[in-house]
């Protein structure tokens, strides 16, 4: 089908005012927050079910990729039509489509924003859990595509333990149902399954999610530390007590600086490292949590623990923490930033090599991350006009990933593989795995139209994969943190 | 093959010791605790991998079915070999192969039963939060393979969030692993995919599970109300001050008479219902969440509020629900326990059409459930020598689980589909929905070699569905509740 009759095509389905096709109105989806970029032969904006399946019909029809797009803050490619094809921009489809907190659920669209799910429901006195640092902008569907983490997902859990049921638009234009409302129904669990595909199983239309009762207090933490050690001491400690925080978030000396430089949150320049905590519940659990937490902050050797009295004092302790990335970009002009887990046991070693690292590529390393998780978000600075620095870039970074995986760990917390981690995929899966779930994908998506070429390795050389080179660069408007 | 062909090649793989094969040998693997039978043709029990994935791939070739066994007590016909086959016990599988409780996981062999673990890592703080009633017989494989919940796992979640990685023999005999210790593994989530699945996919042979801080402190609470519309609401309002009970179960009037009726559990026999709470963490937090409770129970009509003051006390509140189903079995010569699940806010109303249900087909109905979860149990009481009175209890059952369908819940929340309810899948999935089922199973197990005849629909006439009849007997060493 030449592009004109595919546009001719697509305006049957959706309308002269839901196609774009002129280069100009394109642009904007070539990009996502990875480096990847790619132009897709047409962008359609569907206002219901029926229009997608209209479209994957027409699409398997004539093996056309289709890539579905939420806000494109995804940090892996994903939402790139890497080798054209049609991208699904679900923006349009953003409705709240029913919300019942006695049985603590709702149903939503996926171009729903996650921040707006959680402020449309918030009168009724719940809350959306997950909250990615991008959740002002991305969407539902994208962190369910991304089984998307958050600094509150340590208590709560990931995005996928938040989706109940979701319908879902197989290619060739089935509408399949999964899950629903009552929990831990029978058969198999396809819910759980199609969250984190990254939309290799088809369009995800709408989803019934978990909703929680807004805590009646919180309270927040800001404790600071000579040596990063201290600090993953008194992270064990904490855990270790029971105590789960709703977040547990830690910044290195690299970052602490960066953040002072760029603005003045109050982190004192001589802090080793710095933990900000954050409980809550009701009223009347937080009192003695908070003695035994400033406690254990002590005991591990902080040499300084404030906490909010107000609102205004728990907003300015995030402060430092959610301009991370604004920070970053002030004073380098380009950062790298990565996605990796360990075994929470395992952070003092591994931070330390990670500066090692730094160190043996004549690199910045700058940390900030979800210790409590064990997710660590090394950003690597550097100035992209440097001859040599982005072959050290990746290679540093393919290290990092690699340590990882080694003391136990894993290649990605939050940000998916994309096009960004695929050939990463063997250190974690071995062949075995890989044919296993290449088959799965089979059943729902065999001539892989449903965005292709994306989380599966391509089997290229080491040489081809260099040449991916991705950067997450300092863009306008990435004033909230992306990490 | 024939049988004695197979037993030769089984007795190469598995040695003398570990096959059987001899009728009077059988006969014990020929039951579990549903009321569907059949004999296998010969019993394996495995020591290893490696035996499983021989046998695997003699059974895929000879099309022989494999019929995986934990301790038999499923309730849905799960471990039975309905059409002939090798059974394959686990028992001897039931190693701790590694205890990491710093990192919050444990692996173990499937064949273990689910209190040895919580007993075998106690000493380290730490335990295994999912608790079947079933528990001190039941093992993590069979857990894993229903997806099993408990009186505990309101706050903590059922089976499959408990499990982080597996690993599995596929029919063939190639071994697969999914997830792992590490939190959130890229890829499609294939663990949770399996969990739940009856043995349909393959055969368990290794699982790392999640363990939990053993809480500091519990208290339990027994709430004696007048009318179960007034310990609905007890219920309603507890969640909905944010309060997650560790437990909180119900029991009817008809079900509190029957256990005072068998043994002294100082219930009140003119209470209308009582609730059982429980709730843990650490000492400070209990005090005031304590004074909350009891508040809720009496605004919302308790007339007395009992509270345990050591853990013999304790013992003493939970020994009435735990002796549940050895009451029944003492007052009644068979009961057939029903397992649906129904939305929290639906509760008062279906629990008086259940009533109805039962003054309609004259049955006594007894009630004790989840009531957090909206896991309801009722068990439909009658003597099996009474001519038309196994029809009256299969029509009374399917008008039940009908009812949780109707209101926006479903047929099974902890006990499975196995043989007993695969015809009632089409009321709750699509034959679209089933048919992407079927063909992700297919990927796993295309010649239906692994458990075949369970889970899904079989497409039989509703005469011959009746025929296929199902009742819990009050079977001897069932002191301990199987509900």
């Amino acid at each position: 089908m030449d592009k004109a009759q595919l546009v001719k095509e697509l305006i049957k389905i959706f309308g002269e005012d839901s196609v774009l096709h002129h280069v100009e109105d394109l642009m904007v989806y070539e990009y996502d927050f990875s480096i990847d970029s790619n132009r897709p032969e047409a962008v359609v904006l569907p206002r219901n079910t029926d229009q997608i399946s209209q479209l994957m019909d027409l699409c398997e029809k004539n093996k056309i990729p289709v890539v579905p797009r939420g806000a494109g803050t995804g940090l892996s490619g994903g939402s790139i039509a890497v080798r054209g094809g049609i991208v699904v921009s679900l923006a349009r489809m953003k409705k709240l489509v029913k919300h019942e907190p006695k049985n603590r659920y709702t149903v939503v669209e996926p171009g729903m924003v996650n921040f707006d799910l959680s402020n449309e429901i918030a009168s009724t006195g719940y809350f959306f859990a997950p909250d990615p640092a991008s959740q002002r902008a991305s969407t539902i569907g994208g962190n369910i595509a991304l089984n998307a983490g958050g600094p509150h997902c340590l208590a709560h859990g990931s995005t996928t333990n938040h989706i109940l049921g979701l319908e879902l638009v197989l290619p060739g234009g089935e509408v399949v149902k999964t899950g629903g409302a009552a929990p831990d129904r029978p058969g198999y669990d396809l819910t759980g399954f199609i969250v984190g595909s990254e939309g290799t199983l088809g369009i995800v239309t709408e989803a019934t999610v978990k909703i929680m009762k807004i805590p009646e207090a919180v309270q927040t933490f800001l404790a600071l530390f000579h040596t990063i050690d201290e600090a993953c001491e008194a992270v064990a400690q904490v855990i270790g007590a029971g105590i789960v925080p709703a977040a547990l978030e830690m910044l290195d000396k690299v970052m602490i600086e960066m953040i002072e430089r760029a603005m003045n949150a109050g982190y004192p320049p001589d802090a080793g490292a710095v933990l900000l905590i954050e409980i809550d519940g009701l009223k009347e659990e937080l009192g003695d949590l908070q003695d035994t937490i400033i406690d254990i902050c002590r005991r591990t050797g902080a040499f300084d623990v404030k906490y909010a009295t107000s609102e205004e004092e728990r907003q300015k302790l995030w402060k430092g923490r959610k301009s991370a990335a604004g920070a970053l970009g002030q004073v380098a002009p380009n950062f790298y930033l990565h996605d990796g887990v360990v075994p929470r046991t395992k952070l003092p070693e591994v931070m330390h090599k990670v500066m090692e690292i730094g160190r043996e590529y004549n690199l910045v390393v700058a940390n900030i991350f979800h210790a409590g998780d064990g997710n660590l978000h090394p950003s690597l600075l550097f100035d992209a006009r440097e001859p040599g620095v982005i072959e050290r870039v990746i290679e540093a970074g393919e290290k990092i990933l690699k340590l990882c995986v080694d003391v136990g760990g894993t290649i990605t917390g939050e940000h998916g593989i994309g096009t960004e981690k695929q050939e990463y995929m063997t250190w974690i899966f071995s062949e075995a795995d890989l044919e296993t779930m290449r088959k799965v994908k089979d059943v729902f998506n065999p001539n892989d139209t449903a965005n292709p070429w994306k989380v599966f390795p391509t089997r290229q050389s080491c040489g081809e994969v260099s040449l991916k080179m991705r950067i997450l660069k300092s863009k306008p408007g990435m004033e909230e943190a992306w990490i």
